[in-house]
């Protein structure tokens, strides 16, 4: 085996050694007083306890799964009963992603509230270290996982084979049980997490900020603990297993389409890699983009006298992530050039391309994915045309501050459906499929970074929340609060970047299922094809029904119980009688767990049985409609709640509608605070959660493609006969049909030449005379 | 030509002759007080107004649509310069279906109140016969005009020819053009209507019964004229365009389907009507359901001495709207096998089905509109769980009562979308496409029943306002007030109802659109149909944002005009000055007809551009992408509207929320106003467009089919030459390959004759040895 293979799970160890110095870095900072030392210890304990009892739940299906995977995987020859254990790995590499991220995330917080009490520097780096370990740790235990995998199957399956052979085919059949078990856990981590941190969050303030009038994570509000362990849950926790999940899917699925890629003469690439080349660039991308994303880290600092400045820290976090891209912009282009062989032609399915096609892939993948985070920006941003049409709204209450949003959400689907379309048709002329696939690997690349930043958002908000709990002085806070600002942004664009990718992935899982399933198309003419599609397209919405109630439930339990203790504690209100933090938190624990179960099993369980009641053909239909329902309504739920929140936040320093200034308390405030919270649980639970229903539906399909075909070969065969058919009636019927035939037979001698062979069978059955009294009707 | 063909304009005939009879019955009757008339003509006036403005603008459209395309058709060999005159048709006979309803509708409007002071038998009799008038004037006018207009075209483009030739096919493309004018007649009117009545009706609310404290229809509001008039343009003269459009479309998707039926020898029909029984059977079944309509409204009636009992007149329209959809039932078994070819096989695009299949399908049709209407009256009722949940969820305010509504307007997608999928399944199983068109035939043969019952639930409403602002005694508006309540859940059905003929018909069109470009199929896995899919499902999304801002900023404008008016005109408050009604007719009139033009092009221009530039497959997935998320965003908006709606009218008999009851004017109650207040512009202007823009986009592609065919006519030439040799490799890479070319050799000689004919050709080109090691290394 080359040893290039053995370069991508070192450069992801490159990642954990990092994150093991950082996080060193980290444990060593000063945690501060006591008082703090004790509320981040509350914390910590509730994000343990939940990520225990979630772990536990999972374990189950970790191992019922996994047994039906195996039993499954060897009852296929295509397949292996070892996707059982490929699966296994997935799904603890995920889970252990999540733990990483909420260990040091429950560190940081605290040192970051300290460090606060120093300088907004010092605070900025704690915290967006802080990040960094999880963004390097995340990516780190996804590419050793990944590339010492995909070394160990080849070496079990298909010693020293060409990467067209049978025997790589199947070690990437039994990978992609690696990236099943690592989104199914992203899925339950996200929606659990997201169902969890909104119930504390609207319960919390519900009760506390709108019945007892305190203000937000006051140390006297019984639910104030569960909000804080709701952030390191959902946002930490869940955010990482989600982005690990997306980005071993996007490899994952650019592997399996450069298995198909072949030279013009029908064979293996002679790259000098046995025809390799193609499946191990997106590893080497990925690998790389690690290093590029420890570079920008260095990037993201202000200087000491930089003063109390939103704009200093976003422009910080901008260059850093601007270096990480543009370094992955540049790399890339020699990684391709050296990596692919030179001025060669490669094939997938019909389509030819070369070398710099692929880097031209590449850069159409950079630039959706930094145009998805420009658009999502202006429709979420402080003083922009769709926040302020929200907040003018918000003058005539409640109804028309939701009429707006709405609006503003569903408004916001058109540009980045219009890039993400341009995207997919660049770089499908860029490289085929081949070139979509690889486009959402190097928007991907970056991913390190992407995470850094998005994590350093909760950490600073927690931050936020110990240094009010231990009432430290209200200049520290001043100083989280700006951190926390630039937070919300990050978050912002982080999503519109997420939803872009898992399209892009999704696409590219997609066409690497239709080959894996050995059919010609997805044809939604077919009337059970576009009866998948309608099904497909309504999961999300019943997703989203469920995750929204779910909220909406557990937040009521959490109003309930709050009132109980402010009711039965003595002394609560003056700060006297100690609350039980304690049940708060397990209310939400308990309800995310229940509720996670239900939208889960349908993100698991329906294209099981699509795909095998009806076959692999309505089966793509109906991942098609989940991929197109899901992104839309992805981008419609993440995007109103995010505009929402933002006009809530602009009352913070007074808005003008009609000439009149209005404050917080006013009544537009208090309509623009229905609105944001009605955009909590779109923009935190369902509209996050909608990226991994629809890779994780994508992945099931591939892993499940090689039995359902071989249970529907009979139908198959029989559709593309029909199909050859109806094409050979279209063309018989065009004008110029003989000409046109034979130009055809000149191109594809080899289809001819299998019917010619065939030609005595023929003669007898039918008389030259009735085929052209038939041949000249027309169609 | 057959006198059958007579037949069918005839029976649209007696439904004409019916309409005019019941008209001036209708006019016959007692208008009532000297106030009542004067508040009836104010009513009348604007509505008039209205549709003068609206039909101005529309006829600058008419006029430019048409020269175009007149223009596409005479550059087109398979179609004709007078599809322009068959569009002026289509759009003047929707126009005027328009026209008709709120004729009589604001004559029936006062005549009801009238009828109310005696007895509620004879409110009902009125308003429901003024919702007959309209049912039958509406279908009549359809039924004439297509069954007329198809015998001028085969008179004039195919005298005397079969039904399969180019000929026919010429005038059934001419004919389209009839159903593009009606349909786009229709979403103008549609969305034009639905915006000015829900700015008028919400912003009468916002500032009338929130600000001044008066409850609604007062006649001191100088918004309340706008919203009766909202009433009778939205609710009246939009839903007959609208039903005009889906009417005429239906029909005619299955006529184009119906073209293509051959039987199994490959010529057409030995039916005895030229091989026509197919194409007219869709439009018997329609002139059918009229006769079927007009008896059943027979059994609308109420005793004398019912008392004021809502549930007995819901009993009386129900029996009527199953009268005459078991009567439907029951004929169509007849003429179906009276007039398709008895035992015999019959064939469209492969698949093969008999007379009984197609009345199969068209059992299924009636079937999935039941069911549709069944499960859209389990969402929206009161009393049952949906309803049930948003009220408690009203208990803890403003936020969770819109979370609560969204929820259900979501989950209620599930189970519509699982009957639509089986029901398109199950009709194909029945009579392939064929049977998926006459399904949605068969669905909507009872539309002048389901119109009659639709349109007396506004005349009910107007009629209530009329004797509010007439100061008529409190019993006459009870009376009104059972007949509203009974028109809301009609409405309410009657969505579900539109929703699920739109969607079979769209799919019934878009079965048509693939035949008549051309092309193999639409498959979704090539990167520029997806990108088509992605691009078609935001248009729904897209519109809806256009159409629910219209409303909140039209509101917002009335708002401020009556706060003027309660500001400057002396004595108003105490009734004594009078308030400008026109004037604020005038606002709503602008804001509509400016505001509508915005959705209403992307609509009609997307699927332009998209074909013209991309061709015919692109485009195919750009309508399905737009048919599945508009199926989905109307039925959410509908029930999530409908259901608000409900929650909201609980509280005026009080409701229980843990334990306690709330009455109007309670914070509870408050909380379902917002609701109520954000679905009124998803279930009255976004939601109900949904069903005209997914048609209407459709047969936009329909008629420039055979023009962006022959402009991408090499692309599509290409593809099919792809595709072929696609699967000849998958059939190669095929186990037993060669006994199952064999066999399809067996089937379908004359494919394989043409390979062999071209022989020589390939012998030069390739040796066979070349082929053979090519051929032995799989795919």
């Amino acid at each position: 085996m080359n040893n290039l293979f053995y370069v991508v799970p070192a450069l992801g160890l490159i990642g954990l050694i990092f994150t093991i110095i950082k996080s060193r870095w980290v444990a060593a900072q000063d945690p501060g007083l006591d008082r703090m030392k004790e509320i981040s210890k509350y914390i910590a304990d509730g994000a343990m306890a939940f990520l225990k009892a979630e772990y536990r739940v999972m374990l189950y299906f970790v191992v019922i799964a996994g047994i039906l995977l195996g039993i499954m995987g060897y009852s296929n020859s295509s397949s292996h009963w070892s996707i059982a254990l490929s699966f296994v790995a997935g799904a603890f590499l995920s889970a252990l992603a999540g733990f990483i991220g909420m260990r040091i995330a429950t560190k940081a917080n605290v040192r970051t509230a300290n460090a606060a009490r120093t300088s907004l520097k010092k605070a900025l780096a704690v915290s967006f270290t802080g990040g960094s370990v999880m963004g390097m740790g995340v990516t780190g235990l996804a590419v050793i996982g990944l590339g010492g995998l995909f070394i160990v199957l080849l070496m079990t399956f298909a010693p020293g084979a060409l990467s067209d052979t049978q025997e790589v085919a199947r070690a990437i059949e039994v990978l992609t049980g690696f990236s099943l078990g690592a989104e199914s856990i992203a899925l339950f981590a996200r929606v659990g997490g997201g169902i969890y941190t909104k119930a504390a969050d609207v319960g919390a303030d519900l009760v506390g900020k709108v019945e007892a009038g305190i203000p937000e994570d006051d140390p006297r509000n019984p639910a104030t603990i569960a909000d804080n362990v709701g952030d390191n849950v959902g946002d930490v926790a869940g955010m990482g297993a989600d982005l690990f999940g997306s980005y071993v899917a996007t490899i994952l699925a650019t592997m399996v389409l450069g298995h198909e890629v072949l030279g013009t003469n029908g064979v293996s690439l002679a790259d000098g890699y046995s025809g390799f080349s193609p499946i191990l660039l997106p590893m080497l991308i990925a690998g790389a983009g690690i290093i590029f994303s420890i570079i920008g880290t260095f990037f993201v600092t202000i200087s000491e006298n930089a003063g109390l400045s939103t704009a200093k820290v976003q422009a910080a976090l901008n260059k850093g992530n601007w270096g990480a891209i543009i370094l992955t912009a540049i790399a890339t282009y020699f990684i391709v050039n050296w990596l692919l062989p030179k001025d060669t032609t490669m094939v997938l399915r019909g389509t030819s391309f070369t070398s710099n096609g692929v880097y031209g892939a590449i850069l159409v993948g950079l630039g959706v994915g930094t145009l998805m985070s420009v658009i999502t920006e202006y429709f979420t941003a402080m003083g922009k045309r769709p926040v302020k049409s929200i907040i003018r709204q918000s003058g005539t209450g409640h109804a028309t501050n939701i009429i707006g949003g709405l609006a503003v959400g569903m408004e916001s689907t058109m540009l980045p459906v219009i890039v993400l379309a341009a995207g997919i048709y660049g770089s499908f002329l860029c490289a085929g499929l081949y070139g979509v696939a690889i486009a959402s690997a190097g928007m991907m690349a970056t991913t390190a970074m992407q995470l850094a930043i998005d994590a350093f958002g909760p950490i600073a908000d927690n931050a936020g929340g110990i240094a009010e709990m231990s009432e430290l002085p209200g200049e520290v806070r001043e100083k989280t609060d700006i951190l926390d600002a630039v937070g919300n942004t990050t978050a912002a664009t982080g999503k519109g970047f997420a939803i872009a990718s898992a399209a892009l992935t999704s696409l590219a899982l997609f066409a690497a299922f239709v080959g894996i399933a050995k059919i010609d198309g997805i044809d939604i003419y077919r009337a059970d094809v576009l009866a998948g599609l309608f099904i497909g397209a309504m999961i999300p919405f019943i997703f989203s029904a469920f995750a929204i109630r779910a909220v909406g439930e557990a937040a009521m339990a959490m109003v309930e119980e709050v009132r109980r203790q402010f009711r039965t504690i003595p002394g609560i209100m003056e700060g006297k009688g100690t609350p039980e933090y304690d049940k708060c938190v397990a209310i939400s624990t308990n309800a995310s767990l229940k509720k996670m179960l239900l939208p889960g099993g349908i993100a698991l369980v329906s294209p099981l049985i699509i795909g095998f009641v009806f076959g692999p053909e309505v089966l793509g239909g109906f991942l098609a409609g989940a991929t197109v329902s899901g992104v839309l309504m992805g981008m419609f739920q993440n995007n109103a709640g995010g505009a929402w929140d933002n006009a809530k936040k602009s009352f913070e320093k007074g808005v003008e509608i009609n000439g009149e200034m209005h404050y917080k308390k006013s009544d537009p405030h208090k309509a623009s605070v229905t609105g944001d919270t009605v955009g909590d649980p779109f923009k935190d639970t369902s509209g996050p959660s909608m990226n991994i229903l629809i890779k994780l539906m994508s992945i099931v399909s591939l892993v499940i493609a090689p039995t359902i075909t071989k249970m529907h070969s009979a139908d198959i065969h029989k559709n593309l006969l029909q199909k050859q058919e109806d094409i050979h009636n279209l063309l018989k019927a065009e004008p110029n049909q003989d000409a046109r035939i034979n130009q055809f037979l000149l191109e594809n001698a080899d289809t001819a030449a299998m019917f010619t062979l065939h030609r005595p069978t023929l003669i007898e059955k039918r008389s030259s005379k009735e085929f052209l009294s038939k041949n000249q009707m027309g169609s």
